[in-house]
């Protein structure tokens, strides 16, 4: 598997290294665009079993710091799966509805039902990353919340959804140079918040959040998998390959049909 | 206080009466009256504090055999309160849409928003009581609920709501009266069901089920409270007075105003 599979104790963010490109030697690797095109195919196929069996319920959350590729992963891997039975929700900062509430209402509002793909562009661990890194709760409060994560994800897993978390690990040296492709593309522009230098400011802030994050959030049923992403089409493989491999476990069939239908005619 | 605050391994479902009547000789003692009174004023009175301050969440969950008297609780205690702040919720079987998520997602999008107070009749309890006495999931499946539901509720309180669980304690014999009651009369008939007789003949599995629950998920952040409820204007005072003590102990304050008021004209 290219993607690391992280394990509490053993793995170390700090370790990995964001500009790991595996076995290949750059993008031009014959093997990089079949390998592609193969796992999007069996994504393609097996959602179409996924949704006719109506039984698994997949929830994919992607992290990610500015630039770091969520929204490349969305369209380039995610984007090829029908509609009708995957969808993105994306969490902004919590609107004023959201805010009355707790942090795990507007998330589990949107999770996966029966036969759907999920796919969270951001999610609750905004509230144990963003949350900490710049003070909007105190430290007793988000502590608490890693109890409760756990406790909602394996609720989740119990019941029958199945959680794969990924994080889209770049380096610092990568987001320079991608926000200042921002800042030169025309049409990348828009894209461009002022808001991304504060954070970019807290760059080992958040890696110490994250790798905590990763430490404590980690489980059998709700595993974290960090995806070495200063190298796009290493990236994408890397997330196709491993969300193709998580279906194929699931092992979706469509169901049998209730009428003897070789006794049917349509006139 | 006349309802019981229920103390996992001190307290026992089985050794509670559900004919007492705590200090009063019967529904004619002229403390009955006055006090149902002053507990309904009390509330009222602190709702608006509860409404302006927009901060504190009350989540009252209401459980009972049927005809336990959820719905006249509902009516006698509850009504009175401003519906600007306060909602019901009921939670019937779960439809295909609830159905095709986990037991707890039709829940958590109900709980009350700041200011508000939320009353559940029937709730996620009904997961591990119906579920389990009628055979609807596998043991392991309402037995890690338990955990769910703890953590759940615990996320909850952490975040800011306040939780008050109530079950209306009422007995087999009592019981036979309502359902009696309900096929002699007009204008409750239509409320008998047969499934209520089916419900009625796992009477002890669900006493022994209550019992569990109380033992497990009577928790210092998330108290179970057991009212004796042969007597409904028993029961109506314990709850009445046991919601007023709890709101009362939330201390609600009107906000500061913004401005200063004294020198506003209004022309």
């Amino acid at each position: 598997m290219l993607a690391h599979r992280f394990v509490p104790g053993k793995s170390r963010l700090a370790r990995l290294d964001p500009a790991d490109t595996g076995p290949f030697s750059g993008r031009d690797d014959p093997r990089v665009k079949r390998r592609l095109e193969r796992a999007i195919e069996t994504m393609v196929e097996l959602q179409q079993r996924l949704v006719g069996e109506a039984r698994h319920r997949l929830l994919i959350v992607l992290q990610a710091m500015d630039t770091g590729g969520k929204d490349g992963v969305i369209r380039r891997v995610i984007g090829p799966l029908d509609s009708r039975g995957c969808r993105v929700e994306s969490f902004k900062a919590p609107n004023d509805d959201e805010r009355s509430r707790d942090y795990l209402w507007r998330v589990h509002q949107r999770v996966p039902k029966s036969g759907e793909i999920v796919v969270f562009n951001r999610s609750h661990y905004e509230d144990v990353l963003v949350a900490r890194v710049l003070g909007l709760a105190p430290p007793a409060a988000w502590k608490r919340r890693f109890e409760h994560i756990a406790a909602f994800e394996q609720m989740l897993h119990d019941e029958g959804t199945t959680l794969v978390k990924i994080f889209l690990h770049i380096s610092k040296d990568e987001q320079k140079e991608r926000l200042e492709a921002r800042l030169r593309d025309p049409a990348k522009r828009w894209k461009f918040d002022e808001a991304d230098l504060e954070m970019r400011a807290r760059w080992s802030d958040f890696q110490a959040a994250y790798e905590d994050v990763l430490q404590k959030t980690s489980r059998p049923d709700a595993p974290w998998f960090v995806v070495p992403a200063d190298r796009k089409w290493f990236r994408d493989l890397a997330v196709a390959e491993l969300i193709a491999g998580t279906m194929k476990r699931l092992d979706p069939r469509y169901p049998e049909p209730r009428l003897d239908l070789t006794r049917v005619r349509v006139r």
